[in-house]
């Protein structure tokens, strides 16, 4: 397992907007999985069989609402 | 994946009332599958699949849950 | 998906008791099945197979356990 | 599915003792699988599903665990 | 099912250190699994089979996870 | 199971970016595999079967968020 790679783009949790907050959860959950499985071909292999499975596509917005309950947290919920 | 869909409506996580907090948690909720499966036709096929599956339904459940936990936080829980 | 049903009763988190704040969390968490499944009958017919199943018993207590955390904190634990 | 059940005993969050919190974590987990499953019959033939079941032993750890969060922060963590 | 054991050893959420908040997480944890199968034998017979399996050895990570947040937010981690 | 092994590095939860603190939360999920499973032939063969399994990948990053609110909550988001 790889660990050079960026975890948290621009090293920061905070964001202008709710979008942005949104958009950085995705992209902190994806290089976790990046870091585990560091090669790209076995992830584009991987990625029609959690598109496809309604399963996997709920599992992955419940990673998503994790990290997104943190970002939003630290932005103060961007009142 | 298309990352150009939005994922928060309206960019905020401030609602007027509960009931619209939960239906924001069931959008955002919804928006992260759309956005990790853009091709429609393929959501409509899984359609059934977990709305007919007790155990879908109750992991779509504890999405909706985690997502409602940061809005409610964020309204201050509409005291 | 119909969302035009009501998804939290009265419209508030807010509960005389913690006992009324309990059954909050598990009418709220069944409203969101109730949304995704609107069809009375299938949900009845999915009712054995997720009652005689330990694990999906077990999953449902993980959602209600979800929802009552954010009641709870909404009702500052009924200090 | 019976709802006349007591869903908290003592209708209370407050404990004395971590202990005694953590106890009231794991009926609280229980009494909503009583609630779900009201037939004493058919949750005495779960269990030894669920108790030789590795997977599920640590689902309800799980619920457990997220139980006694709500309950150690409503008693300030007993300090 | 026994309750008669302990649940929280020296009935305290107050550690000295992370490390040693960790290790409270981790035998918490384990004492929920140990008052749901008291039998010590079935126990051991489990043991290879979360041991040896990648998904389990990721829930047990997870609950871990779950009571040490508990654990820290009680001691103020440890600031 | 061994408890002998650190499973926190450095015993403190501080780090100074979020960048570390995402790189801790990541170490501190897989002490706790480590920790369960000592051997390390065991560990190594397990590798591939999370790291080409798309539904264990997703789990894996369920812990790290979880994980990481802990250390992003210690760490007052780095503000």
């Amino acid at each position: 397992m790889s660990e050079s790679i960026t975890l948290i783009p621009n090293n920061s949790l905070l964001t202008n907007t709710p979008e942005e907050g949104r958009q950085l959860a995705v992209k902190m959950a994806r290089l976790i999985i990046k870091m585990t499985q560091p090669d790209a071909e076995v992830r584009d292999r991987l990625r029609p069989t959690y598109a496809e499975d309604a399963s996997m596509l709920i599992a992955i917005g419940q990673v998503v609402a994790t990290e997104f309950a943190t970002i939003a947290k630290a932005n103060d919920y961007w009142k």
